[in-house]
Order: C-alpha cells, then structure tokens, then sequence
C-alpha cells in the first residue's frame, strides 16, 4: 500500500503489532457505507469518471453481501480493514478500484466508520435503556403502595413505598438518557474529505458525503477531523456513569436476595446454583452487572489516558481507541438486558418488606415532626425528645410504635394521641405528599409524568 | 445534633475521620444561600412562625457577613459547614434557630448546596474557556498565513498553515464548552425538600425554593436527590477531556519549544530556570498543564468507583464527593489560565517552521494528487509514482521539490511542468481549499465563523 | 535563583501555578536532614571548607528546630520547600550557605527527600497494619468456635466460624505488610549526587551520604534518579490494594450491622446519628473506609498517568507526585486506624449469627460429601440427592436439618442415620478439619501460627 | 450441574451472560493440571477408589491433547472450562468422572488454574524483560562514549552519553524484574483444597497438590483462599508500571525520529507508511507501545475497581478479573517484544546528536562547577556568573563555548583559562565521574554490573 518508498519490508512481530484487523473488521458496515457515499460524490463531482464510480459503488454493495453472510476473511498481511476492503474491491472490479482512495486518507475514513459506529451505539443504547425504564414503570405501578424500609447507611431510615424506591431509577435513567442524547448531537458531524490532515486540493462536497452519511454537517478544521476521539470517550462516559447505577441497582438485589433480607426472590431463570453446595440459588446476573461497571470505567480511563499529551495530528496510538470500545459497548449491552430481565421477573416478598419498614422505630422523624408542626417545638428540641422516646422503646426491647401515651408523655408532655397515628408505617408513607416525596399519590404522579415525558420525545 | 439516642460520645479518632469541615467550609455561601431561601419559605408557608424566619434571615445574612471578612472558624466538634452555620445561628438568635431543620435534612440540605457550587464551577470554567478561545482566535488570525509542517505519527506529512493548527484547539474547546453547557442543564433541577430521603409531610413550596436558588424545577424523586452525584461526575468528565486537550497543546509547546525543533520561545514570564544548570529555559507551566491531565483523570476516576455498587439513599461514602471536585476545580481553573497566557504571548520563529516544512518531503501528496486529478492515474498508482520520487529524492540527498523535470519524468512520463509548481509548500498549502481544509482563506472563514457563533451564544 | 540568564521576572499567574511551597512543606524534615548529609560529606571531601560546611550544618539545625516550633513560614516569591530552607540558611550564617548547592541540583535533592518520605511512610503504614493485625487475631481468638453463615453470592453457603471469617482478613494484612516490605527494599538507594542528571565532576562521595541517610546504597544511574517515581507508584499500589481490602471489611461491617443482618452492633464511639431522624445509629466510619478506597485508587491511578510518556529526564509534571501521594498518605493512616478501633470494640450478636447459619439448608453440602464419603457416590450425584432433599425441604417449608430419616431415605435409601449428624451446623463446621479449614482446632492452630510469623518479623 | 433442587432453567440472556467459555478456555492447561493433581491425591489418600483416579487421570490426558491438536470445542450450554472438562470426562470414562469434584468447588479449582496461568504469565515477562535489557546493554555498550544533548524538561540540560541514556532504561527493567518476582513469591500458595470456602472434611493431604503443582505450600485460610484475586492486582501492577516504562522510551524514540531532531532511523522493518503521503515514514511499532501502557492500566484499575467492597467469600464479580488480566498479559508481551526488536535496530545519528549536544550553551554548569571547584566562588554565585556568560553569547549569537577568554573575563576575572577547557562537551562528559554518572567509564562499569547481576540471578 505504501511500497514506493519502502524497500524492506515489515519485521514479522512489527506486522503483528500493527494489524489490527482482528479488532476492526467489526467496523465493515460502516467503512463500506462511507467509501459508498465518498464515491457517489467523487463521480457526481466529476473528480474520477461516473462509470468508474458505479463500479465501485456496485463492488462495494457486494462485498457488503458477502461479509453479511460470510463474515470478513482475515488476512494479515492487510492491516485493517480499510485494506482489506479496498483488495476486495481490486479483485473484483480491478484497477478503477485505485480511484476510490482519491482526495482521502485511512486518517479521515477512519475516524468516519468509528463515528458512525458510536452513533449507532449509542441509539443501541437508547432503546436498551428505554426497555428498563418500562419494565421498572410496570414494577413501580404494581407497588407503589408497597411498603418497604427505606435505607441510608444501609441502616433503616423511614418507611417508603418500593414503587418509590424503583422511580429512583427511573429518575437516573433519564438522566443517562439525555447524556446519550447530548454525546449523539455533538459527535454528528462529518470528517470525511480532512484527508490526512490538511484538506484535499480536488473539488469535493463534503456536504454531500455528510448528508448522505446522516450527519448534520461536515467537521469544521480538518486536523481536529483526524485527531479526535472526543466522541469516545463521551460515548464512554454516558455508558460508564450508567453502568454505575446498574451497579446499584444490582447491590440492592443482591443485599435484598440475601436470606438475612429475604425481600425479593431471583426465578430460577436468573439465578445460578453451585457445583459443590446443593443448596445454593445465587444472583450472579446481579454481580455480573456489577462486576461489568469496573470494566466499563477501566475503559474510559484508557481512552482518557490515551489521548493525554498527544500532538496533533494523528498518532497510531489512537488505534486503541477501539478494543476499550467495544469492549464497553458490548458490556453495557448484556448488563442492560440483563438488568431488564431481572426487574420485570423479580419476586418481592411484601410482608417481609412491610415487617422490616416497622422495624428500627422508622417512624422516629414522624415523631418529631408532629411536635414541631403541631406543638410548636422548635425541630431541634423535637428531634432530641423523639430520640429519648427511641431509647426508652429500647431500653424496654419493642418498636417505637409500641410505646403507650404514657410513656411518651412521660418522656415530653407535649406528646399528643394523634401523634400516636403519625408512628404506624402506612400513616408515615402517606403523609408524605411533598412533591417528590413517597406517598402512593405521588408515586403514581410521577409515572404518569415519566410516561408522558416519554411518549413526547 | 442527634444526642436524644446516644450515650457514649464518639472516639476521637470517630470524630477526627467524620468531621468534614477542613474541607466544605468551602462551601458556606451555597449553604448559607439555601438556607436563607428555605427560611423564607418556611415563613411564607406558615411552617414557622414569620417572625423566627425573619430573624433565621437576618442572622444567616450576618454569619455571611462575617465569614466573607473573617473565614470560617472551624471547630472540630462541629462535622460540618451545616453543623457549623447552624450553631453560629443559634449563638446569635436563640432557640428560633432549632426552627430552621424544619423540613429538611442534611442530606437534601448538602446536595443542594453543592449543586450550587458545580453549577458556579461550570460558570467560572466556561468563562476561563472563552479567554483561551479568545486568545486562540487572536494567534490563528496572526497566522492564517504562516507555513508549519503538519505532522502525523510526529513525522512531517504536509505544510498546513499554523493558524488551521491553532484553529484545532478552538474547536476542542467548542466542544468542552458544549459539554460544561450540557451538564449545566442536566444538573438544574434542586433537592431542597427531599428531606432525608422521603419527603416531608409538612405543607412545604418545593417550587418556591427551586425558583429562589435559581432552579430549573425541583427534583422529581426525593430518594433520587439524596443519593445522586451524577452531576459531580458529569463535571469531571468535562474538566478531565478539556484538561486533556489543554495537555495536547501542552505537548506540543513543549516540543516546539525544545532546541531542536525551536519552532517557539517561551518568554521569560512564563520560563523557569535551573538551579545548578545557567543555561536553561524550562516551559514549567506547559509541564504542570500536561500533568494536571492525569490529576483530574484521577479524581473523575475517584468519583465513578466511589459511585460503584453504593445502595440507595444516602451513605457516608458520598462525603467523599467534595475533595476529588475541589482539586479538579483548582486545577482546571490555573490550567486555562496558564494556557491562556502561554497561547497569547508564545513567540514562533516563522522561518524555522517555513524552513521545517519544506523538509521531509511533504510534498509527495501534491504530486500524487496532480497524478491523480491532471494525468487520470488512478490514486493508487499516482501513490506509488510519488513514493519512487521520494526515493530518488533521498538518494540523491535533495528535497523532493529539487528534482528536476527530468529526473521526474524519468520515474513517470505523465509528470508535466505544472505539477513541479504543487512541489513547492505555498502552492501545497493554498491548494487546499475544501471545506475545513488548510488554506488561508478557509482559515480566515474559520476565525470568523467561530467568531459570530461565539457572539451569538 | 536563576536570574543570570533571565531578564523578565515570571508572571503572577506563573508565580502561582509554579509554586509548590503549600504542599512540599511538609518534605521539610527529610530536606533539611539530606541537605546535612551533603553538606558533611562536602565538607568531609574537601570540596568546600570545612568551617563552611560546619556554619551549614549548625544552620541547617537550627532551621529544623524553628520550623518544628513555628512551622513553615511560606513565602510566595521562594518557589519550593528546598529554596526555603536555603533562602532562610543564606539569612542565617550569610554566603556560606551559597555553598552548600555545590554538587547538587535541585533534581536529586527532590528525589531525595522524597524517597525518605515514602520510606517513612511505608514505616508508618506497618506499623499500622500491625495493630489492625493484632486486634483482628484478638477477635478471632474469641470467636474461634463462634458460628456464623458463610457467604458465597451474600446467600448463606455453608457455616463457618467467626474466628475464621476474621482470620481470612489477617491473610489480606500479612500479603500487604509483605508487599509494603518489597516496596520499601526496592526503593532503598540514595539518589543524591546524580545532580541535574549527569553526575558531577566533583569528587563526592556518594557512600558516604547514602549511608548517613539510612539507604543501602546509592542509586546506579544518575539519569535514572532524577526521572525515577517509580518507589511512589510502589507505594501507592500498596496502599490502593490495602485500602481496598479495608472496603471489604468495611462493607461486611455495614451490611452485617443493617437491622436484617444485625450480626453486630456499633458502639456509639463509632457510630453516628442524624440531623432528621432520631432513630438513626450509622456505620459512617466503616463507609468512610470504603469510599477512601476509592480516593486512594484515583491517586494511584493519577501517578501512573503522569508518568505515562514522559521523555527522560526530570519533567515539572514530577511536582504533581506529592499531592496524590499525601492524599493516599492520610487516607490510609485514618482508614487503618478506624478499621482498628472498629474491629476491636465492634459487638457481635453469636445468637442471631448461630441461627442465621442454620438456615438456607447451609449443610446440604455435608449430606453430599456424606453420601460421596461413606456411601460411594460418585460426589456429582450425590450433590443431585442433596439437592433434592433442599428441594423437598423448601416444598415442606423447614430447614434440611429438619427433615426426617425417613424423608430423605424416600429421596435416597443410601441415605444413613449418621448422615443427619452432619446436617447439624456445630458438626458441620467441626468436620472441616482440612488444613486451612474453618473448624475451631485448625483457628486457633492459625492464630498461634500467625503470631508466631509476627514475632519472627 | 446444579439440577437437584432447580426447576426451571436459565433465560437465553442469562445462560449468556454467565458463560465465560469464550474467555476461560485459555485456561484449559491449567484447569486439566489442576485436576489431574487433585486425582491423584484423592487415589493415594483412597478418598476415591484407585482405579477410579488412574482412570480420571488418564482421561484428563486423553483431553489434554485433544486440546492441544483441535483446541476447546465451545459448548455454551456447559457455562466454564471447568464444566467442559468435565463434561468430556463423562464422556470418556463414565460415571467415574462425577468423583474428580470430591472435596472441592469450582471456587477453589478456579482460583488455583488463575494462579498459575498469572504465575507463568511473570515467567513469560521475566524472559521478554530479560530479552530487552540484553538488547539495551548491547546498544549500551556500543554507544558508552557516543555523545548527545542530556534534556531536562525537554530542554538541552548538559552533554551526556548514549550509553548512560539508555542504561537509565536498564534500571527501570531490573526494578520491573524485582517487581515480578516478588508477586510470584507472594502468589505462590495453593487454593486447592479450600473447597467451596470452608474446607473439607474428607482426609485431602493439601500439601501434595501443592508440591506436585509446583506451589511452596497451600494456602493458610480457606475463605481467604476463594476470594483472594491480589495476585491479579500484583500481576497487573507490575505490568501497568513496566509498560509505563516503555512508553516512555517509545515517547522519545518518537521524538528522536522526527525531523527536526533525526536522532534516530527506524529500519523500514518497524516503520510503516501512509495510504495518501508516499512520503511518510512512521514509528508506528513505538506509537502502539506508548499506546498500549494506557489499556494496561485501564485493565488494572478495572481490578481494583471490581474487588472494591466485595464482601467475602466468592462473588461472580471476579468472573471479571479473567479479561482484563489477559488483556493486559497479550499487550504487555507485544510491547516487550517490539520494544527488543526497535531498541535492537535503532539507527542512532551520532553526529547530529553531537551537534546537539553542544547546542543550547549546555557546558554552562561546567563553567560554573569550575569556579565553584578551582576559584572557590559559592556555588550560586559562580551559578550567577555562568548565567551572565551565557546571555553573553546569546547576545553574540554563538555557543557559550565560542566566546573568548577575554569576553569571559569581562564578565568575572577569575575565570582562568583552564575552565576554557571545560566548555567542550567531551571534556564535560568526561569529567562527570561520580558514582551512576555519565562518563564513559563509569558506563562501561555500569554495563558490566549489570551483565554480572544478570549472570548471579
């Protein structure tokens, strides 16, 4: 490809070291649709004759036939798969072949084919992401009267509703929605026709090539075109932050299957057993996901660590742009589906759920509340007779709600019998209708609101 | 603060790991401004009496007072900013002061306040980006015009013009401003009234607040607002990828800078000396811009593994938030200053870098493009005609552009006399008209486009 | 310090961004202790007067005791801790101190001192294992016989001992001791007297120092010693691994004290309550632990990227060592400390642990090894039998060991009376007497044995 | 496997996600060694009949070459390597194969063939890093007096030698072999036998597997045993900081072969060229190297990441360690070997390196030492004097070494002639021979410590 300069040729090991075909030929679809597109317009612009030009395009649709049904034939001694394609089209379609290669270089094509595969990555990722935002809207409508112990320290906190719990979630996934969504509009610009660095002399229409190729315009500079990975590593980010919250996600079940828990059941279809212990039913989809968020944020590191300090314009470094990737990619892929799987299918057990709620004096911050909104004690003082009221309840060995008047009046005068109510875990979810808040109303509020912000997008 | 329960005080060792203060006093304006916002509303609610959230207002207004003129005065009894703002409170209004913890937890209370601080953060990074843009813009317009060798792989590969060169960064920085706006938007919504995490059954204005602290809207999920920090990440990751271009441009000062390229001098302002050697001018402020890339990696890096595998809502692994933040801030901050600095007073030796890209050949393109687009060679071919050029160039010991007609038609009889005007670097350059490309006047279009995008913005 | 060259003084921002004085500060003990060495061996050559090299010393000392008394007192003009101390010995005995630079530079001076910090360091982490150590053995002493469910998955596995449990931690603690150990012999060679990083022509004696400042030897290359920061990765590998076996433990600690688990209870001393809810006893030390993991990742992962393709030899990125190197410093020393006072008054509930251990059918794998070891199963069928007899338990909803002979003769008649000895979990963990196994004689065998390797160190 | 107490079986998704075929395979060496010790010893303590043992190991065998000759016939219903070995056992010899799982899990039989495929993989880096430092002791030797530019910061500091240059990189590799070794020490215990995570109560004598493994001594906690993956982390750590090292040398390869420096040729045998420039002559060999060391230490946070607060005993999670870990082994070995063949091929341009060498005024500290040494100037005030002369020459446009004694004495007039001599870089070179100083003979010493160190290892 480069002989006329060269006399010897590559050191076995430098040959190994620079194909990089075994990892890129996942990229055939995309290189072939954008040498279509660059041809299309080198023929429409009169830079190498039409009839060459159909030609080419009319080989290049059939090597895409022949890879979809037979894969990509590896040959080392074609690097990548920019050659390999481009050997494929000499064969078939012989020396007009040599044409398609005019006014670019393997630094723009490159940078092209990677670009629209984030693209398509990350519309992969929208609707992975869309298909467990439903199934938890379905689980949070079945219970969002559900009452469960809500948690921080992992230490019983206050009662919530489990449909709550799960719009937690939801809340996260929208947000990694729209981090997709904003690395989708800014990588979608075109780098073919930068060439090696510096733009091309022949008369090109790179709107035309990014038009064809979906994107909204043509890049502005061309040795940015050809030395950024931007749009990797946000790519990278957005698929890194939400394999973080499925890695949450996937604690909790993992906490909440554990038997000291007991609140939720994984179906025999989600779990695995043990070679050795016969009694074993494990989540390892769960810790799967969670293992993969590790995987995930090693790769944007890589990529970060990559780029740092490299001169412009293209170094071969960036050739490791792509197994990090991919790698994330198809890591995020499995541990969304999995996740949706797992959701849809979980089995909660309601009365363990609604036991551990109760337990803990959950309902302590309801105490205080009542006596700073209804007695007129300043939350601070309330805080502190309701963290004596916690005591005492302990000191006997029950549950703050089990605590008589009396003894609560003994504690602080002020106490009234309505504050009794405030204790029992239902009243305690049910009051608490601020916006945002766990009430069964509002949970189903932000549902509705969550499916309708949906439909509008 | 929570005595009612606790009989044993905590270890000192407890209280030394617990205590925060040394690190979010930085944080007492944000903490200070929600908690007079959450007053007003308490009072306007009729939560608390009208008169108490006034005289909350009014002592909160005199501890800002005072903070600003004297800092924080910490006391290692106090864990927190909010512990410490509080008790200051109640030493200057009395018992009133128990009333402001109506509603609220320190959970809602500390993800408010530092929203509020990433959001300024954003702000203060946006507008030290436009400075650099600015000074960019300034340089590229100086030099539209100005010859360099472009390099791939560090090797000469064509002439493009410096100002195209400069002009990549503007668009990285295009893109990091892009990225900080993105996040700016993703982040607006207040947790102010979450609560500990359930919401609150006191009749509290959620919207009020959001509005007062210059909120989009309130959160929607109140288990949601206690335990995200996406926002914190969303932060690194745009100061780690904009470090990371500053640590490419970083790369080449220093390169350029360095005797045998000599394509820049540092003036002394932005120089360091040795202390045994006389002789040297050390680009210490381009070294420390390229090593607070790996810094900021680092902290984004703390951030998503802090993140990884924590159950909902809130756990104590979350204060660990702010150290990672307050280091990529001050980082970020004095690398797009000292990049600013270094960009607008950087003096580059035109003849050395004229000279530079006559050099290497950089021409081969231009003659293989001529091949290719005058004489109907298909590209391959015209590649390999060029290649033998270079060689015979080489073995002569002479530039490309120093051969003779002759001795090129030697190689190629289709070579014609225009095609020796491409050899030479001016010709190289201005040829390249395509869009993006190098040429002169495409850079002066591009200085003037990124101009009124930035007036428009 | 470098003003014969230069004509313009730096520009504030380069002032700033340059100085490094607020963070290598704290270096001043080891800088003042091998500026000493230097000096005397100066002085001991013959290379500078010995009454100079006296005045040097006494000076040097006296420094020392100003600073231990007051502090450094930073000015802004005077770049580092190394400039200090010379600016502050210059002020003291006059132009003598001019002296003391001979033969040395900056660069190995840095070097220096740094190594001796991280040797100190390294002393300081353990030391601080050790304690950790020793409160670990002591708790595992007590609970040698203690039964508690072993986990795999977080699902209850099979019953193992609390000694035993703890006792895989004290494993993790001797590997990080002995990586430590590795660390600090790797990085034990004298670095000073590679000046710039040429060497010099002086003739010091490079022995002499290395010796006085507790090193086995000079470093071999002088290029090599100045660029080298290889000993801070060591260190912060160290720690990163070390820290992150803290996570584990401490996130056994949080699950284990949440009320579901309530395998133990934190003592108030290192607990703590909430601003909200009166009820709240949080393990914030122990999440405190894990999310410092994270932080001390983040540093190591920084140093790594800082070294990443920097050219030989000393680079000013090297001055962003220190910072991720204290950071990880203080980290440590506080989770290693916490850890201690945890795992030393941590209060475990062996009733609940006892009954949890029983549960989940946890000895099924004994009626499998039972039918594989008495009755010539082969083990994979015998583990389908036992599997079968969870199976009918689950369906009758008891406990394995609650099954009848009968019961399990009608699933297998090779099923014998003894095999239901096994099923009890006092049996079951009694009959792992494999070495390294979880039964109380083979615990205690390795406590005495790791006490032993303690006293031998 | 698990069938006894399961009824439905895996979704489609989750027998995918949980199989690790794909991955683990290239265990197969391992797992079948493992096994076959395992067999041998359950025969000889008669836990399984002796027939039955002689029969498993000579199926095992059987497989092994099957293997070897055809490779690993993927079954994804057969989730792991282990399960497919087994499962070929059956196959070959009966129901007798379902007595090789007898007193162990796959836990312990998992992390016993992951030690020692990362104990052979340090085998594996310790010849390549030995191969690399005989290629730079060679090149060392060749090139002990060979004069170039010494640069700190990237600036000409002062003249040193090749030889010394590279010996620098020597160094970093003895420490990498340091490094390795001592991880292969601390790994090299045994987990067979730990069994599920409690040990067993058949009569295993765990010190023959170990033996015959080739262990020093099994492991001392069973629990400990499953969970432990610091050998990945040590493996990856000194494969991280290695490939560090090379990066730096590919950094400056880079450098050194780009035009304006053109210290360096890179044969066209670890060089490639451009689709579009026929000009171009690119060190892609040493771009990836430098590339590579970022996905190295991706891999390596990955791990630390992963393992982050895992409670014990076995999690899924560390079915993640496997792809990093030989991701990181197959570059570490590539980089090794590439560096070998490009360090052994380097064209060094010993006259242009001398030219520079003498550039950039680089003998100013020589100037300076001799009046600190001869003239008993203080050292900063003779660093003074050497500064003025070099603004001296600058002004003059000539190297410091061109300028007269009366021009030197202009400037202090005790400079003698005799510190003339000094100006030359050979002289410079010469003289610096302290102990690891640049000098030619202390090189050639140097190189012949290490070739002696080497030999006694």
């Amino acid at each position: 490809m480069w002989g006329g300069r060269f006399q010897g040729g590559p050191a076995d090991l430098m040959r190994e070291i620079n194909s990089s075909i075994g990892t890129d030929k996942r990229l055939w679809r995309e290189d072939i649709e954008a040498s279509r597109a660059h041809a299309a317009m080198l023929g429409a612009q009169g830079i190498i004759p039409v009839e060459d030009a159909a030609a080419i395009e009319q080989g290049l649709a059939a090597i895409a036939e022949e890879y979809s049904e037979h894969g990509v034939a590896e040959d080392p001694a074609l690097e990548d798969i920019h050659m390999h394609v481009e050997q494929r089209l000499t064969e078939m379609i012989g020396p007009a072949a040599g044409r398609l290669h005019t006014a670019r270089s393997r630094n723009d094509q490159a940078a092209t084919g990677l670009k629209m595969f984030v693209r398509g990555a990350i519309d992969r990722a929208l609707e992975a992401i869309d298909r467990l935002e439903a199934a938890i809207l379905d689980r949070a409508e079945q219970h969002s009267a559900t009452i469960m112990p809500g948690f921080t320290h992992l230490q019983a906190a206050q009662p919530v509703t489990l449909g709550h719990h799960l719009m937690a979630y939801q809340q996260m996934l929208a947000r990694d929605r729209s981090r997709f969504s904003d690395a989708r509009r800014r990588l979608n610009e075109c780098p073919l026709g930068a060439a090696a660095l510096a733009g091309t002399s022949f008369q090109i229409d790179r709107n035309a090539t990014a038009a064809t190729l979906g994107f909204e315009r043509p890049t502005a500079n061309s040795i940015d075109s050809v030395s950024d990975r931007d749009f990797v590593v946000d790519y990278l980010h957005a698929a890194a932050l939400c394999s973080v919250h499925l890695s949450r996600l996937a604690e909790e079940i993992i906490v909440w299957a554990s038997q000291p828990f007991a609140f939720v059941t994984l179906p025999d279809a989600w779990s695995t057993g043990s070679s050795i212990m016969p009694n074993k039913r494990n989540p390892d989809a769960a810790e799967l996901v969670r293992g993969h968020s590790a995987r995930i944020v090693g790769d944007l590191l890589a990529l970060l660590m990559l780029l740092k300090g490299l001169p412009l314009a293209y170094a071969k470094d960036l050739q490791d742009d792509k197994a990090p990737l991919f790698d994330a990619h198809d890591l995020l892929a499995v541990s969304l589906a999995a996740m949706t799987g797992m959701v849809a299918e979980l089995e909660f057990d309601a009365a363990r759920m609604r036991a551990a709620a109760a337990a803990g004096h959950s309902t302590a911050t309801d105490l205080a509340d009542w006596l700073a909104g209804q007695a007129g004690v300043p939350f601070r003082e309330a805080h502190h007779i309701a963290g004596q009221a916690v005591a005492a309840a302990e000191a006997k060995g029950v549950g703050l709600d089990q605590l008589g008047l009396d003894e609560l009046r003994a504690i602080d005068p002020r106490i009234g019998e309505e504050a009794l109510d405030r204790l029992a875990v239902e009243n305690s979810v049910g009051s608490r209708t601020s916006a945002g808040g766990t009430s069964p109303e509002r949970v189903i509020e932000a549902i509705a609101a969550a499916r309708a912000a949906r439909r509008s997008e």
